[in-house]
């Protein structure tokens, strides 16, 4: 039986030994992989299809599309039927290999995503079938059809809100949500200057600002259709949006109009990008990098940490997670589901079904230009 | 009378409005200038010899001695005969018109020093002549013969210091301890690391973090006569002490040995030698701007301040005596100066006569290489 098996795994190319779901090798969970009698059965998951990468490298051309064993539910264990869950930036950065905190491949892709819970470990009881969760904090392996992880990893949330929104609230728009509120404290009617305004962080960020009176600044790449942009982004929210090039003058304070200069400053571009926020930035200021789209690096005068009295710091949620603020991460994510439910927050996202998820990726992969957040729909 | 005194100051090409002693157009005063009977009474000070600039500029050309009328005492001023006085960077900076905190010229240099109390004003009782004083917080026109300044401006010091100590303990020493104190808490067995490290602050840094049992990381240039220097720093109590070319390795943590790897750094060079600051700051680590001699920004990568969780900041003396701090600043003068008294704080200084104050510029201004610091003896 145990030879079969092992047969059968080699024929995926994963070695068992690196096996994410090493429950497969447990003499029942064996038997009901290979006999299929009880892929159905409340104690062994259903089998699942999986994106998984067997070594780092280019998504596009490392990761595929495996079929995985059903796995054992230990008595702690939830089994969730993924419904949708987002390519994240971060998610492209562990398959190549150079995000810190990443599992060792043969790994499957993806970090967050809402499923339905769809069976229970013995002693489970505070999930139940058909119960909407997501991994928080987020968690590895939420690219595939059938998640198995202790119920630790799972945290209900409100089916009131589209899936999309369910599935992606946590790794962007938490972390626009603790920019605003961990850094510094902000009062109504303060200001924040940020770049990179047209992302998922950006927008929420330009959402939640305007939720609690604060003016935002914004900051967008020069691109075709900066018209249509400015628009959208004002839309939701933002007072004053601004490409880089027309930052490019002496006295940029006066194109602030009646807004007040910004204590707090958001980057997630580097480079130019981020010296514009630093020129944004009031005498004693704060700017917080939580990315670096423009793979470059943030370069600061000695004038304005002396004289400018400016102070740079950067924010990444993952650390913010390890410090034991998972219930507050969690009470988090349900205020902002509820502004969600409210329709005070939103942003652009492209479902896509998981049959043509080299499509979603090539297009997260900024193969296509600019491309809303892609999420998959299992 | 007035007329007279016009042609006068004419003659010194200064503009009477301009004129950094006002008093001196006071009636009694123009008569004790001009007929010169009242010099030595208590009621104005002595003529002063100054160095004095009339525009901003290059120092070396720009500034020129002056003779300066004497000046009336008002009830609250104190008439100081200068014993000493440095020329720090700031004081160069300040004549180029780069500093953002300088006088209007025409302007008397220096901006620290130790005199000795000549006169008071009718209602100063707690300055005697003969006592030594310091301006503390520091303040303009140091480099003369005699300063005339309200009762406030003067922090009375001991006299068992030598006049070099107490004519620069404000400026460098104070910035140093408070790089050690006010930026985030040491305790014994913590390190710091720092570049510049043969400059004033940074002799200081080595001798303060010593004193409390904390370890010190030391970054040079790479400069002919590298073994004496860093001979010299070490017994200072550094405890490294490295070449920038020699922390162009991998795996820098390997060459600190036991020491605990810093979470403090402090930068005043930037550039290159800012970045290896960074590099051997620990997970979590501040590092504080007060300086920036190579004249290059400070260049951050992305992942520096997400995943290395870095913060950077700055520190300028002068915005730390400016919220209210005269009075803790001259408690922690006090604390320096019994350093120096008890030899625990030492730093290599040049005393040249006021009559050679060009050679001594011309050190400072680096003319004839690395220069210990120039103090000027009236």
């Amino acid at each position: 039986m145990r030879k079969r098996a092992k047969k059968m795994l080699r024929s995926l190319s994963l070695k068992p030994s690196y096996l994410p779901f090493k429950s497969i090798f447990h003499t029942s969970s064996l038997r009901s992989v290979v006999l299929n009698t009880r892929a159905f059965s409340s104690a062994v998951s259903p089998p699942s299809k999986a994106i998984v990468y067997e070594t780092h490298g280019q998504p596009d051309v490392v990761t595929k599309l495996v079929n995985i064993p059903g796995a054992e539910l230990k008595e702690n264990d939830v089994c969730v039927k993924m419904l949708a869950a987002p390519i994240n930036p971060s998610d492209i950065n562990r398959i190549q290999g150079v995000y810190p905190v990443r599992p060792e491949p043969p790994a499957i892709g993806g970090y967050e995503g809402v499923g339905e819970v769809y069976s229970v470990g013995s002693a489970v009881t505070s999930f139940s079938p058909g119960d909407w969760v997501i991994p928080s904090p987020p968690s590895s392996g939420m690219w595939q059809t059938y998640v198995v992880k202790d119920q630790n990893v799972w945290h209900k949330v409100n089916k009131g809100v589209p899936m999309e929104y369910a599935a992606t609230i946590t790794v962007n728009p938490l972390t626009a949500l603790l920019l605003l509120e961990d850094c510094i404290t902000l009062n109504s009617g303060d200001a924040i200057v940020q770049n990179g305004a047209t992302s998922m962080v950006g927008q929420c960020v330009i959402q939640l600002a305007k939720s609690r009176g604060i003016h935002s600044i914004n900051i967008i790449r020069d691109r075709p259709g900066v018209d249509e942009v400015k628009e959208r982004l004002k839309h939701l929210g933002a007072d004053e949006v601004f490409t880089e090039n027309e930052l490019e003058v002496k006295n940029v304070k006066s194109l602030l109009g009646g807004i007040p200069e910004p204590a707090l400053g958001f980057n997630c571009v580097g480079g130019k990008s981020a010296s514009l926020v630093l020129k944004i930035l009031r005498q004693g200021g704060t700017m917080v990098t939580y990315g670096g789209m423009s793979k470059k690096p943030v370069t600061v005068s000695t004038s304005s940490f002396i004289f400018k009295e400016l102070s740079l710091r950067g924010f990444w949620l993952q650390n913010w997670l390890n410090t034991d603020k998972t219930e507050e991460g969690r009470r988090m994510i349900d205020r902002l589901l509820g502004l969600v439910q409210d329709e005070k927050l939103k942003y652009k996202m492209e479902l896509t079904p998981f049959n043509d998820f080299n499509t979603a990726l090539d297009k997260a992969l900024g193969k296509h230009g600019s491309q809303p957040k892609q999420v998959i729909k299992f």
